[in-house]
């Protein structure tokens, strides 16, 4: 990625993400790095692919505030309301009923906000 | 379960539970059949018993929201405060402080909630 | 699914999985009905996507012994190697290096298994 | 309890744990007094009821090694083999399929260990 | 640790973490005997060092509550903000990047809590 | 870091941790990049404070493989064993005892491998 785009998302991820100042701009830049082009940025799999694995990820470790964020981002990269919602049945059966069970809470959440907006 | 009873335990568990409306049923369903009928329908263990367990998991797996259901469940069952108490104090041990004082935060919760209505 | 296919599959995981004879056929059973019919049965997702998620969620969990099941399934049910090493390659960032490494040590293992029968 | 029985019970731990000699004497006395007196002293949860919540928290967390050496403890507790497969079985549901196998591998080791001998 | 010294430190803990009354001065002798004495009334290890390892583990195992304590008496303890900002940006590559980004959420609330006070 | 040293580090890691070939030179970049250069290779905390938080991490985590390498190379960053034993005997406290038993085990059998060579 030519150094003005990676700038740019390091901003992005610096206005976003809840970083002290102390650290702000260096954890945006590990985070742009690592996460967005390490990652997401790898092409041998699609971007809904990898919405799939990340949702399916943060459900089973029960990590509310991440899946938030994902499941916004899925229906961007092409999954359906009720692809999402059987990702997280699905991980009943790997992670146990609650963290399915916080899972839907947060699709829930999510889906009637964006119902309301 | 006759289905009659079946029915009626869905339509309970979709009323109670964080279900987006767009898996309801269907979430709802799998868990009648596993969680309640599945896992706590099962008599070679008491009530009693199964809700120790419960308790016990949910605290060491740091899962809060469902130790509150599950704390309610368990005075119906035969455990009292002092036992689940504990539970919880037990799970120091088994899964660190940090989940024991959640446990206890949920608890102090649970029982100041009881001891006011 | 018609009976005597049901019973054929519970009597497959009783035949697979470690499980003692005290309970072999009601977790056999019980197993049967949740995973397989319950969440795998659910035509919403196609299996491989099924397998996407699965793998991802056993990788971030640390489950080396599933994973090793479900790497073998997950090139039945279409994924490629290539494909399986994206997932857990994602999960270091969602899980942590550690859990990525115990994948690809899995992933290797697997695959140098197939090479050589 | 009576200092010479805690030393005893200090020199039982030493010589059963896997501990580097570094620290051996230390780690073995922090045990003693705070797993063994401080725990499972108490005298408000019967010990068949501790061993039906460490077989539990165990399993759900995944902890073999220690499960290993619960198993056989709970026997000597009170609960049958019958019972700790229903504890096992139960955590299918609130830890996950993949936690709930893993628990009846080592069950499964152990009774066979048990047959044998 | 003298008695006066020790009741104090049960008082402490009694009148500063959210315990049930049903189990209060119990729980708050057992952290006492076992964090505060038993743990970290050790001297072979410095308390900046130990500040250091209980801010990594409660980063890891993602124990929002713990934490914002142990950033306090982290301070107390002759670690820098900047510091503690490191340990957990460098918890992003152990543990992943959601229980960094929580991290970062608490170091985020406590620091510009200090500052406005 | 230069092209040529940054070329030495990934052939290093492809050489000794176990990747499957399919993914092996983009793994191992991407470890090279991002726990090596990104993390250890940041100045703002010491190589020991370093290995101090990443023992504890791996401890109350349960990745015994990793922690394995860790533990050698605290030992070149500085820390004594008793060092190390005591971050392992604090992380009983925060996560569990079991994590801090799979610990132990860990350091008695590097310990005594060093003994031996």
């Amino acid at each position: 990625m030519s150094d003005p785009n990676r700038q740019k998302l390091i901003d992005q991820i610096a206005g976003s993400l809840p970083i002290p100042q102390e650290i702000r701009a260096e954890f945006a830049a590990f985070t742009a790095d690592t996460v967005m082009l390490g990652a997401w940025g790898r092409e041998e799999l699609s971007a809904r692919d990898r919405s799939l694995i990340t949702i399916a990820a943060l459900t089973a470790l029960d990590r509310p505030h991440e899946l938030e964020i994902h499941v916004g981002l899925g229906l961007t990269n092409g999954l359906s309301r009720e692809d999402i919602c059987e990702i997280v049945m699905h991980m009943a059966v790997y992670g146990g009923w609650p963290v399915a069970v916080e899972g839907m809470r947060t699709l829930k959440r999510v889906f009637e906000g964006l119902d309301q907006s």
